[in-house]
């Protein structure tokens, strides 16, 4: 994140009392989330984290992120439960910025994923789909292929800075995703940006899911490509396969996989790696000093995009 | 702070292990503190806050602060108590760095300081003085009048590009500082870093003093002129003489400040001042791409030094 709100105590006081939440006894930023200003809001009754959603995130999304939240979690789906106020509404305004309370989710999130780590991730990543349906509310994927290319575009000039040719790679890469891309695959409601931090564990048992800033509908799949590249890759860059086949059997246990989606999930795992691989670059060419978070390179997803144009089959991923 | 030190689940379960304080339920970074790297450690007993020592603080001055805050504790002085492992030891290793974990302190820091805010904290510097008193190891100030000028030589050839002007400002105010500085006056364990964001309060009652790390011997009366730097002057620059003399006049029943502290207040006030514009102003000049905290603007303490060159008696800081 860029930069913290400052909430003087008296807009804190007089927010809380918004609440019946108690009284409170502590409030600190915390240094995770990109989008957002995060504070651990501590009152005599219990934690909750406060979110001020800064200007990355559009406002006409926020009810549809909270009631999505609601919606799960009415559903038994691990994730934070927004608190809605005294006069029932969950969205609300705080040092003049769209501003909401979701209950605190225990656990830790893990730096080095295990194989069963990854089933759980599955197992939950399948309940979540599930649970998904029936939720009314829509939100397009503003990250999925047709915007790809704007995104590039901004980036285009900057990307041989990186590394020599990768521009005209990137843009090749483009063509073939655009081309190839599916058109209809099994969708529904959609996290989209599962990586190892926004999920947590408490001895080592998943206990829950954060951070639907960027939750939409999409194929479903596309989220399980998203995890195979955040949760399967080891740190030297190597794929392992242990993890991905850990990950979609779990997965598949409560939601089962079309032929298509199989078919669908190395095209899709390659469009997975550019959507980050891009703002990454973004990012990485656009660093505001005094940020709050060192860029990520974005080379590493351009590695484990190579590695999904190698793929030929669902085998590669441990699945027969 | 420049950057976190990640830890992995392994070592923070290894590393709590070494403690009876329960078992961990959360563990998140939190953005306070700019020496170091500081943790929100929740365990199913407790919260606390885990500190990694980050090379700016200098290892062999970590029994010295962790010491003091034990010697502060045991007088009942509110402050982080550190938390000693199984074998008796508060300073351990974590990630191959010097690591420690202290209690929490609740509250929170007030954004704007009210003239009774101002009362509470001379009561409790006053406090703090007095109870500072038979700690037994010693530590220098590392940033006084003798400090000074190395600091400004490694800041000097960019401090024009702040202001015109400044670098000669400068150099001739450390000449008259140097010179003027008193000599003796009453000394003993001083804070030395206590702005509003080291100073915690519940209901708008002191909870606590945090962060040590600058606490060292010193010229009590110096840990003062650090105050009326930090909490006395509004948002527009202007002295706040009524903040000012709540502060003087509740440290006063405390301790009593003796004539020579009184006449020394005004030069201490203008050294307190230049420490941080040096050092604010080596920040500002060496702005590490992506660090976690945003540089402050080192010339606010040029004016508040203006103003102390003012000052012709302690009337100018409310007091008789």
């Amino acid at each position: 994140m860029a930069v913290y709100t400052e909430i003087t105590d008296d807009e804190l006081t007089t927010f809380v009392a918004g609440y019946d939440i108690g009284h409170v006894v502590s409030f600190k930023g915390i240094a995770e989330g990109v989008e957002n200003s995060n504070y651990l809001l501590q009152t005599d009754r219990a934690n909750f984290i406060l979110t001020i959603y800064e200007k990355r995130v559009a406002e006409q999304d926020l009810p549809f992120f909270l009631g999505l939240m609601d919606h799960l979690a009415d559903r038994a789906f691990p994730c934070p439960t927004p608190i809605h106020g005294r006069d029932g509404d969950a969205l609300r305004r705080l040092a003049g910025k769209p501003a909401a309370i979701v209950s605190f989710v225990e656990g830790l999130w893990v730096r080095r994923p295990t194989p069963d780590h990854c089933a759980q991730l599955g197992t939950a990543l399948g309940m979540m789909h599930v649970a998904g349906d029936g939720f009314s509310q829509q939100r397009a994927n503003a990250l999925t292929v047709a915007d790809w290319r704007p995104l590039f575009d901004r980036c285009k000039a900057g990307a041989d800075t990186v590394e020599a040719g990768l521009a005209d790679s990137i843009a090749h890469e483009l063509t073939e995703l655009k081309q190839a891309w599916p058109r209809a695959l099994p969708s529904g409601v959609i996290h989209a940006d599962l990586f190892p931090d926004n999920v947590l564990f408490l001895d080592n048992k998943l206990s829950g899911f954060i951070d639907f800033y960027f939750a939409c509908n999409d194929f479903l799949a596309y989220d399980i490509a998203v995890c195979l590249n955040a949760w399967c890759f080891e740190a030297d860059g190597a794929f392992n396969i242990t993890k991905a086949k850990a990950l979609l059997t779990a997965y598949r246990r409560q939601r089962p996989l079309a032929e298509e989606e199989l078919a669908a999930l190395p095209l899709l795992a390659r469009g997975a790696a550019l959507r980050f691989l891009l703002t990454r670059l973004y990012d990485w060419l656009n660093q505001v000093p005094g940020a709050l978070v060192q860029p990520k390179d974005p080379l590493e997803y351009w590695r484990k995009l190579q590695f999904h144009r190698g793929v030929t089959g669902p085998g590669a991923y441990g699945l027969d």
